[in-house]
This record gives structure tokens, sequence and C-alpha cells, in this order.
């Protein structure tokens, strides 16, 4: 089984909470991993390979300029591995952009794929998740590009989920097909013509939970929706909580409650989901948010070998024929 | 005192509960209404004065087209009371489109004022709600449009909640001035440049609770980001709400909580606010969600008064001078 690279360097907290991931993921998930990084710098391997390498992207260096620069950093290595068949996937809660340009540049994408986006499962309490893509690869997209990702997200939505011929949803602002921008209108067409199973329209309120399986949108929209909606569920849960501490009966009650609160929490937090997953790409890169903690690191090193086994670039490759959105 | 417009026939619930709301404004808030509706539709009036009409424009028929034919529609002879001075406001749960359509149309736009903006307050507990412009009437913008949008909401907060010199962010992807689409980095150039207290961009977690004042998007991003909001709100307590009757003990404590969480559920939902309100007309236009209750409809009426003694449309019309943005 070849291993997952995992970035030690890339995250709020790493390496620490990055190894003591890698050492879960090893231990709790038969997985098996390689931490690349800077010997030096990770200190404590929990014995655990490393490759070693020499420099780190920071979290707010400038993505396309230190990928460039930094060629022997942990992030450019960790692709390279995935590229030269050391590696079934890399995994990164680094800079997000850095570990999109190195995954890109190193191990390129697929026949056909225009760009390459990135899809986000999102919780949907009592089914699986909902893939929603783009959550932020491309400010800027074509019909061309949105109907690819549609077909990516469908891909994956049944590689990885096993969901038989999954519904499309378009995000907009109403219902109608008449509703939106001249991108919307356009992909709208060309997804009722794309023989995907498009549901047509869908809303902001549509995402969670969602009624269908795949929604697609641009990445700026994509991501400000993302951010809006773990903005609100955070805010939420922790103004609940606050409402526990009114006083000595609601804490009691409080009490009574958090233990079945906790894991709703946990289910509707989509970081725990583990990470954002670039698809289009010649290869598997999972990333992790920047806050990840060990059991956030684990579940993205879960979510990159289950793409492994679920085939998931071998399925894309198929999916998307070079010229077919021509 | 000149009566507030309020269209009897729009909203999921009209007539009953717009006319109730109605009765409950006069009697509670004390202010002046005047329902426009047909007569033999209304039903009971609950003793309000009302200006007959003879036809109703449906939710779903099309906006522009509805207020071209339909010229003695509730909606148009509402938005003609306050052109010729007989209404200092309208207000509306019906038929979104055709209610900025009828506004527009006959009321107008202030001078130099691009396109009209629909401006929601996001609730930000503990202080004055955040003014989020544009939230849908435009889905294309230009630089010189959001500029607009951001100087008259910054007007609103500043008329309307008394904010002295009210800070400004711009939606987008990323702190960072290069993130975003060129529409954003256009319009964050501009901004810098505007006069307004611009402090920068803002993501969508930064909506509720927001650092800023008044955040500022094109109407596509608005509108999804909104509804993202709503939905994710509504899906949390909904999910919360559920977990209180997992067994008898957790129903207990959801006894003992529920009183304290209500007014939370209350004070965060955005529709409870008062619903949007249109910036940039030569009159007061505010629109009540389509599921309005009567206490949803007192609200708009309220936030209508409120924005007629904080001469609302005075100072957006001082604020924006033609020719000032070209």
């Amino acid at each position: 089984m070849l291993p997952i690279a995992l970035d030690a360097m890339g995250g709020d907290f790493a390496p620490a909470e990055i190894v003591a991931g890698a050492r879960r993921a090893v231990d709790e998930l038969g997985l098996s991993v390689t931490l690349v990084g800077v010997p030096e710098l990770i200190g404590d391997t929990m014995g655990l390979d490393v490759v070693a390498c020499s420099e780190v992207i920071a979290m707010d260096d400038d993505p396309a300029a230190s990928v460039r620069t930094k060629k022997d950093s942990s992030l450019v290595r960790a692709a390279e591995l995935v590229r030269d068949g050391h590696a079934s996937a890399m995994v990164s809660a680094g800079n997000t952009g850095a570990t999109m340009a190195s995954a890109l540049l190193r191990m390129g994408r697929l026949p056909g794929v225009i760009r390459p986006c990135i899809a986000i499962p999102l919780p949907n309490p009592g089914k699986h998740p909902t893939v929603f893509v783009d959550a932020g690869a491309n400010a800027e997209c074509t019909p061309e590009m949105l109907v690819q990702f549609a077909t990516m997200g469908a891909t994956f939505a049944s590689a990885h989920y096993g969901v038989s011929d999954p519904s499309v949803g378009l995000l907009t602002i109403g219902e109608e097909s008449s509703k939106g921008t001249p991108l919307v209108k356009e992909t709208h067409e060309r997804l009722t013509a794309s023989g995907l199973r498009f549901a047509g329209n869908v809303e902001g309120r549509d995402l969670i939970p969602s009624p269908v399986d795949v929604v697609v949108t641009d990445g700026f929209t994509g991501n400000v929706a993302l951010k809006t909606l773990e903005g609100a569920l955070k805010f939420v849960f922790s103004t609940v909580l606050s409402v526990f501490a009114t006083n000595d009966e609601t804490r009691a009650a409080g009490e009574v409650l958090i233990p079945h609160l906790l894991p709703l929490v946990g289910s509707l937090t989509p970081e725990n989901q583990g990470g954002a997953m670039l698809l289009g790409l010649n290869g598997i890169c999972v990333i992790s948010h920047g806050s990840s903690n060990a059991t956030a690191v684990m579940n993205a090193l879960r979510v990159a070998a289950e793409m492994d086994s679920a085939h998931v670039v071998q399925r894309l490759r198929t999916a998307i024929r070079p010229g077919q959105s021509e």
C-alpha cells in the first residue's frame, strides 16, 4: 500500500497536531502515512516515516511565488511524491492557495479538465453529504467550467458515496430558470443538455439540508456561501451554549443536553468532514482546515484513503473526456 | 401624519394576516395605515381605511409584465399613493420582483442613483444590525453601483441606527485586497478612494456577527449569502429542538431552556427584523417576507415609519449627488 504524503509543516497547529493526527490515522485506521517536513522542525515524529525537505511555505506566503521559489518545501515535495508514484495522495492543512498551486503544477490536470475545482462535503444529517463545487478554487468561471465541475462533483458522489445517477442543482437566486446572472442562465441551458441528472436551480437555503446530491456554483459564490454557512453554524452553537450559562437551572439543563448536542455540532461542522478535495488533478489532494487538530488531520487522511480506494481519479478521467464540453 | 400604504393582497397569508398586522401596528405602535386591496377579497378590514383597487399581482406573476398590465393592482396603486403624496411609504409581503418594479416605475429613482438596492438588517446581538446591501435587487453590478450601494447603506446606518461614520466592508473570498473577481478588486480600489470609512474585505463568516456597520456586495452574491444564512439558522434551531425530543430527561431540560432560546431565535431571524428595504428610490418601500404573519407585517410597518421619521430618503438624496460616482 502506497503511503499518503502528509505535509507536516502546514497548519496553525503544525507540526505537533499534524504528527499526532498521522499517528492516530496509522493506529486507528490502519493507514500508511509518510510525513514530509523539515526534520529539525518536526521534533518528535512519533515513529512515523519522514521524507526530509529544507523549506516551509508559510500560511501567508504568496501561493504562486512560493511554489516557484521554494522547490524543496514540504508542500512541493508532497505533490512530487504523488506525481512520482511514491504516495497515493497528498494532504495539507497549510496555505490553501499554495497547496492548490503545488498540486496543480506538480501533478497536472486530467486530460480535458479546464480547471480543477474544490469539492466540499456539506453535512446532510441522515444521509450522505452533498458535494458542493466549486468552493473556492476559481473566482471566475465560464459555463463550460461549471458543467465540468458538476460532472466531477457527480462522479465523486457516485464513486465516494455510492450514489447512483446523482442529482445536480445549480446555485442561484430563484428557482425559475430566468433568474440569475448570464453565467447562471447559460450554465442552466448547458446542464439541461448535459446528460447529468439536472434538478434545476437551488437557492442558498437549499445547501443544508440539501435536496440534491451535488450543488454547483462558481468559486467566488461558493466560497462566500461556504464561509457564511460555517460562520452561521459556529455562531448559533456558541450562542446556544451561552444561553446554557444563564443561571443554575439552565446550567443543569445544559449538562443534560450537551452530550446530545456535541455529536450534532461535530456532524454539522464542515471542517470535521475531512476537508476540501481538489477534483480534476492527476492525483489526490485533500486540503484540511488551517485550524486542524489531530482529529481533523486524521479525518483528512481517511478521506484521502477513501478517494484512493474508490478510484476517484480514474473515474474522473473517464468522466471528463477531452473535448467533450467544447 | 400621512398613512403607510399597505398592500393587503400580497403574501402567503394575505389578506387575513396582513390586515391583522396593520391593526396591531395602529393599536400597538400608533401608526397610521391604509390598506390597498380588492374590497370583496379583503373581507373584514378590522376598521381600517381601504383604498380600493380591482386587480391583484400574484406571487408567481412575471414582475415586469404584471406591473405593466395590472395598472389597477394593489401593488401599483400603493406605489402611486406614495408618488402622489398620499402615503409616507409602501409595504408589501407580496411578489418581491413586482414590488420592486412598481416602486421603481411609479416613485422613480433619486437623482444620480444608478440602480436602487435591497438593504437587509443582519442581526448583530448586543448592538445595532449590520446593513447588508445589495441583498438581491441587481444580479449584475458594476463597481460604480457597488460604491453607491455602500454609500446608501452607510447613509441608512447613520440615519436609521444613529451610527456616526459607519464602517463599510466589501464581501469577498479573502482578506487580502488581491482576492476576488475583477468586480471586487475594482470596487476595493474605488471604496478606498470614496471617502467612506472603508474597513477592507470581509468574508462570509463576517456576516453574523459582523465587525462592520455595512457589508456591500452584488445582488447575486448577496442573495445567495442571505438565503444561506437564513437556511442555516433555521436548520440549526430545528435540529437543536429535535435533540430536546430525545428522551424524557432531554425533554425536561428543553422545557427549561426553550423560554431562553426563543427570544434568541426571534432576534436572529432576519425576517423578524422588518424585511427588506429598497434604497435609492424617491420614496420608502419595505418588502416583507412572503411568509409574513401579523407580527412580521407590524414590524415591516414599524420599519417604514422609522425610515420616514429618520428622513432616510432625504438623507440619501443628499448623499448621492448626481455625477459624483462617474
